[in-house]
């Protein structure tokens, strides 16, 4: 009898639980959609995509509290330990990093609405268009890695942060270079500046949703590994 | 009997939240220490105080790591429920803030280590001494809030965001005109930029603290409450 209903509980934990990460998936893919939208408004200078990002930003907020709800009443009610504790607590640590993620595209959206006002330059943000791909894809394989509990994939977006620290520190020198050369356009770089910097601080989130992908599966902390970030 | 043996859980709960309580305090005086030192390292561009910050950022990290496993396991073993669970979830979530306040610090130490190469500006680095003295009260604030849940002072703490959001809009604005006059300086501006930028980060950190008392006394997220952000 007992053993009936500890089966039972377990299969609501486990129903509860898949209903959580479900939401926190579709809570990811509209994160991963603010960041493309931010990046195409300001690359393309189109300001109606840039206020559709902003406008998106109160429902990621409204998943974030929703979604930590759930984790504290589920911890609550079904008191789960061990690997079940962590898969929530992991839930939770990943629900912050997509919020501020969600908080980096609305930065980059605003970025996207001051920069509108100028003219395209010539290089079409090339090398910002470089960085976007690759926290685009990092973010994603994140994603993917939390979903499937791919302990390699999340190795390799920990490992892929450090390449997009070295485009962003170019970025930047490339960015000091033109407002050397070009005082006149000298907040045109720095909006640029912002909103790669934001790209950087999106890359870290998704690095360390890999770290949880990690903790989750092996129940081995592997944050402050000795890994650098950038300024 | 069993009132007895709830009593004595309750109590161990209690002893052991207190200590995990206690070490988190312990952890954020050690970040209000680095904030600290590293605005002085930068202000006084002083490479030895700025050196010393990257090496006890370690230590922090150390905190974190101890911090969070105290929690889970606090959980696991005690299984609380409600407002004693409220209690272990904020104090995760204030680990992480301080966490990242430790991260900031440390950028501002390494725009300390930018900055030591140069003569110290003529204005003293005032309008950043200004955002520092308001930081360093906010944070202190939000800490003393949190140790005796002081909803008022935790309020006051959200409401100070603003000022320092506003200086920070500020600064930049003072820098970009800076760049346009001096374009040999530009590196210069960029790094006391980065820095301030860092400083408003803590403020929103801060924030965040003053806004987990609230939800911890009053059970009542007050998150996205529609005070904007700068960018």
């Amino acid at each position: 009898m007992a053993s009936v209903m500890t089966k039972h509980i377990s299969e609501q934990y486990d129903t509860e639980l898949a209903q959580i990460r479900e939401l926190l998936m579709e809570m990811g893919g509209l994160v991963e959609q603010q960041v493309n939208n931010a990046c195409t408004a300001l690359i393309n200078h189109d300001v109606q995509i840039a206020e559709e990002v902003r406008d998106v930003e109160a429902r990621l907020n409204q998943f974030e509290v929703d979604l930590d709800d759930r984790c504290v009443s589920i911890i609550a009610k079904r008191q789960p330990t061990a690997g079940d504790l962590r898969a929530v607590v992991s839930v939770m640590k990943v629900i912050t990093d997509l919020e501020r993620i969600g908080d980096e595209a609305e930065r980059i959206a605003r970025m996207a609405l001051t920069l509108a006002d100028n003219p395209i330059p010539e290089d079409q943000y090339a090398i910002f268009r470089g960085i976007h791909n690759n926290v685009v894809k990092m973010l994603n394989r994140a994603l993917d890695a939390f979903a499937r509990l791919d302990v390699e994939n999340a190795l390799r977006v920990i490992r892929d942060d450090a390449d997009i620290d070295r485009a962003y520190n170019e970025l930047v020198r490339h960015c000091i270079g033109k407002m050397r050369d070009q005082p006149d356009e000298v907040e045109m770089s720095v909006s640029l500046m912002w909103a790669a910097r934001a790209l950087e601080r999106i890359g870290d989130h998704a690095k360390n949703i890999g770290e949880y992908v990690i903790y989750q599966v092996k129940g081995q902390d592997v944050r402050h590994s000795g890994i650098e970030r950038p300024n």
